[in-house]
């Protein structure tokens, strides 16, 4: 397991107490629903963020009475909401989502990543995959019922393992198309239906770059909100070392030495001439930072 | 970790290949469709067995040809199918289900299980989420797409946490209203958006019995295939032993002793005069099983 004295993982430590039995019970999140509620302010689905580091939020006065509304739960006393955005409304643009995302302090960045899962969600699930007719939103936002064919719906979170592939004293990191240059992370995927945890693992390990791994073990875990993920960071061993890269998934992948990794982490987020470390957000600079100072022996 | 050496955990193990390759690639897997092929025999959503505990496969033409299929992968040179049943198939009534999945050895029991979770998914979904219009299966059943928004739909896998308390060298354990008399299990509930494993193995526990947890441990996880979980088996230390049981969630919850389990387990599945050791499908079943066996100083 990673060491809890670390830097918390982001996403992670919402304060917020989820309040689980109001959901079921309309009366009592009507009681809440006064002028005492708060009601989180989103521009899109991004946070709005005062000069502190917190989450800006308004009142149920502030929101159109058509709105849907998450009950996110209660906090120093106050039901906390939020609204669920105009239907199509996509995820933002990951470099301005970062940009603000950076201003938050670490609890409000939680309580703002879980509240954004559950409102796009609904924003892009209005209707009944069952039947095609309309859903109603219910127990606070955790549900949503077909009035047509009686299915209910409930908010996704897709598990995704991601994990370190050890070899020696060399770990195996690889790019996708779609990140910036430099940038080197964790191997990643979905669990699918029917597979473990750690057959997934291996699963992606294969598919990815066609090395077999064992002795795959579990680290920690991160709630990711682009756009319901929980990634699940494991380490495992690799039995051999000669890649074979599946294009179509990554750009390229390749073993690095201690000394490499340890470099392009104290060049800080920019990275060296020629890596960047995972960034601080994510999972992967948790379970890279873990190998680096666990030490060749451990 | 939970030993390697136990028996295999019910629905883990599946032999085929996923050949995730050959879904993105709609040449390969039409050249794939050929009478070769072999397409899973379903009675509703339950398997149908032969007399050496087998699954039953036919061919393409033992299927209807509207009928849609999913491509489950290769195994023994030959690619795999699955029929989704038709729209409204319900997941079978449990006790049958139970009574024919026991009929399975445990590697063909893997591969339905992944088959049963995919086509059910299937039956289910239709219909875009997003805008109500029909949703047409493609990706060898892997995703759905929707002619009219664009939306891409995808199999659900649902991480839900399973979770052993402990204290000092009791157990804690509880039985939902469905189950069967006598039988107690370990706590579960599903990982909601925008936490950690760990949070949530912490706020299920004090939201069903009020008890404060620590030092929450990943031991091993299990496909559930009713619909489609990934259950994320834990332990964890119980600061505090006095329970608040939340009755519309639990029926009952206790500590057991280590004799009080003993005694049940060798019992067998019947289980003693009080108590029915959880069933060996399970992944409580392993979890139990290896507080039993680590003893008292572990």
């Amino acid at each position: 397991m990673l060491d809890a004295s670390c830097a918390p993982i982001a996403f992670a430590g919402s304060p917020m107490d989820r309040a689980d039995n109001i959901r079921v019970d309309p009366e009592a999140l009507g009681n809440l629903m006064n002028w005492r509620a708060r009601v989180m302010e989103l521009d899109g689905l991004l946070p709005s963020v005062d000069e502190t580091g917190g989450l800006i939020w308004g009142t149920l006065a502030d929101v159109d009475p058509d709105t849907e509304l998450v009950f996110l739960g209660m906090m120093d006393d106050k039901a906390h909401f939020a609204p669920v955005p105009p239907q199509g409304s996509t995820s933002p643009a990951m470099p301005r989502a970062w940009q603000v995302m950076q201003l938050l302090r670490p609890e409000e960045l939680a309580v703002y990543g879980g509240a954004k899962s559950l409102v796009d969600w609904h924003a892009r699930h209005k209707f009944c995959a069952n039947c095609g007719a309309p859903t109603k939103i219910t127990k606070g936002g955790w549900q949503r019922d077909c009035g047509n064919c009686g299915a209910q719906h409930f908010p996704r979170t897709d598990p995704v393992t991601i994990m370190l592939v050890e070899h020696e004293d060399k770990l195996l990191l690889g790019r996708q198309p779609r990140f910036p240059p430099k940038i080197y992370s964790a191997l990643a995927g979905f669990v699918e239906p029917g597979e473990t945890i750690e057959e997934a693992v291996a699963r992606e390990v294969w598919e990815e770059v066609g090395v077999r791994v064992s002795g795959v073990r579990y680290l920690a875990s991160q709630p990711w909100p682009f756009p319901s993920q929980m990634m699940i960071g494991c380490t495992s061993i690799a039995e051999t070392t000669e890649l074979t890269i599946d294009k179509t998934e990554l750009d390229d992948a390749r073993w690095f030495d201690r000394e490499e990794l340890e470099d392009a982490r104290n060049a800080g987020p920019g990275g060296n001439e020629t890596l960047i470390f995972p960034q601080r957000f994510a999972i992967a600079h948790r379970l890279v930072t873990w190998w680096l100072d666990k030490g060749a022996d451990a």
